[in-house]
């Protein structure tokens, strides 16, 4: 006799959330927070400004950059596909209006984190740039779907569907991923073209929303679909 | 010589999220999805229902039901002192406007979490029930904050900062925080207060929020707040 | 040689909002604001019991009076053939959440506008009231897409058309459209099936949006639209 | 024996929008799409490239010409005493984030105004053009706070009140208006600093808004209050 699991009981009560179809026109890819100061070199920077030991900073944030990097590869050939089968395309950075804080999030004003306009690292990550053309929406806070007008552009453009990569996933991914759910969009995370601090964080949040209210997939898995 | 940990260098890019004052007008108290079907004896019924074995089914519920009945407790408590001291309280719970699943969220519907006005299970938990004059927001997604006017109600009230307790804590009471603290408001995660379905989860999601863009606190550290 | 008018300047910039189709499943009828205290006897009723002379009073309500009758009767017609056609419709109305003026809109409260859920002349006019398993949505400010979830079950729905009637012309349903249009939905309103305290103000709002942002339609048109 | 207008019984249900105070760091000045198109040149422009005779166009365009210079002017002193008193200022402008119209409003869209990022008549008004530092917000339709993030900017900025100045009186300012109000915003429209194409439209507008949910002044009752 089979053994009866806590997921089994859970499937009594809900299905898992159904796969969907990426279209063209009406699926966009949006990479969130590609920029420099998210790679390994920025922490070690400002980290020996601090004061902290370089040697000691570079060994700590190994992992971590290695991680980022790999996602960073991973995120751009999502997006040279997306690109060569005309999917939609949304670069989404952290940047302040203006140079003033009081004109952005206050969450992030709170930890400190605030992106000027001619901050150096706020530049996009060089894998993953925007072309001319392609839209870029920035934000302040975390959650590239509140904030911003984004959902009101992905409207414009009859866009129903979100193909999800970027920093850092149990952050501003994961808000913008149960936001889009919310409002209705089909959203598919792509798991290994983003990451964040922790590896077990990164896990434990794609797990949390895996069939609930996203789909989550690998690079090879979403190139395949992508190329139909 | 101290060691340098991965914690330390982010500590050179953000500083954790100041603690904050709770303050009767400015701070509501939001209880997020506390309904009957929440609970274990629930998930046996519909378990039960759909062909399994009951005695195997509260075997694998068990624990769950502990801590849900655990959080429902602590909720309880701080509802009280909220009461007691005049702090607003917000009771938001899933249910449609009508029985058609057309006017829910398309994200649950997908997943047939559908509640419809007279769903037997939709009820309040009795321990948490609002009194009459208190606020019930109805919403059919996840996140308390999408998908309702509960934003709108809060900025009529002026209030600016948020205590969460309820259910799930890696899906509604997630998305409520995330959202809550990209709109600006302060947010505080009641961690005994709330659960899921999996203690690892809760623990990574909370977590993962932490001094990011929440503070977490247990029932006991925030009745003393309350008290003040 | 034919004179050139300034609306023939404007037509070199801008293009007349063209026509779109009503079709089931996609436009909803949404009726604004068609409960009891917008009748003029509420208005009587009020100036009565505030002390100014029965008989004056009616004497200045009166036209007010006729229009209201007039639009509730056009609103009638055109909910019928949305009922019989199978058009969805949303019945919009004010109404507090509680009894509690912080939980309504500042704007109406500034002026001493607020609905109390058991407030007598708050119900719906009964020539227009919700039939069981419609959409009713409440609201304390103004326009029905700001301060409700009117939007969200919009798209829930996928509707992509609204249908207009109800009141005031010059403030509700004004506000109502002019974010229906700016939200990307096409907006038709039934000129004759709402009205407002002047006459004049009715005629200018109208006009204000039309071909701009709205068509502006006759009971009789969009009757005879409806029923395809 | 006084005469009972129709106003007196208004009275009886709703009472005037109270005055509200022009406050540093609370109340910001808006101004909504100043920008060249809306000048009078530009209609000659496109009307005589369309075909139009030139003389006959600028005897048309010549009230509206001259209306729009003098709202400059007032908007221009407004501005003028808002920066040397410390008062936050807001451009907003339409302007599209690409060239792609599809990436911009569907209500402007099917109008033909589309205002991509290098529309050569898109550049600010010299008199009112914004200084470095001051907020710049984009949109593609009507109100000012659907379809951008301005209502998220003035809530990290804490401000509670508008002054609006800007084009046009009947759509953009209006949309912006009622929006605001509705989002619990005291609103103060200034009247000669705004215009429209019609100035019975332009009056006709603003009276529906007076002392409902906005307070309407003058350039110089709006400048002596700025002076405190």
């Amino acid at each position: 006799m089979k053994e009866v699991t806590f997921e089994d009981v859970i499937r009594t009560v809900e299905s898992p959330y159904p796969d969907f179809e990426l279209r063209k026109g009406k699926t966009a890819l949006v990479l969130i927070d590609m920029q420099r100061f998210v790679l390994g070199e920025h922490l070690v920077k400002a980290a020996v400004k601090a004061g902290l030991d370089e040697h000691a900073v570079r060994e700590v944030v190994k992992d971590y950059d290695e991680r980022v990097k790999r996602a960073v590869k991973n995120a751009q050939r999502v997006l040279g596909v997306c690109r060569r089968k005309g999917f939609d395309v949304v670069h989404v950075r952290m940047q302040g209006p203006t140079d003033n804080p009081r004109h952005t999030a206050k969450v992030n004003r709170k930890i400190g984190l605030i992106v000027p306009p001619q901050f150096e690292d706020g530049d996009f990550i060089d894998e993953v740039k925007p072309l001319p053309g392609e839209l870029v929406v920035t934000k302040t806070n975390g959650g590239a779907l509140s904030g911003t007008n984004l959902d009101f552009i992905l409207r414009n453009m009859d866009i129903d569907s979100l193909i999800l990569v970027g920093f850092l996933t149990d952050q501003c991914v994961l808000a913008t991923s149960l936001h889009a759910a919310d409002l209705g969009y089909d959203v598919l995370i792509v798991e290994d073209a983003c990451t964040t601090r922790s590896k077990i964080l990164h896990d434990a949040v794609l797990l949390a929303q895996k069939d609930v209210c996203a789909k989550i997939k690998t690079t090879d898995e979403v190139v395949r679909l992508l190329q139909g």
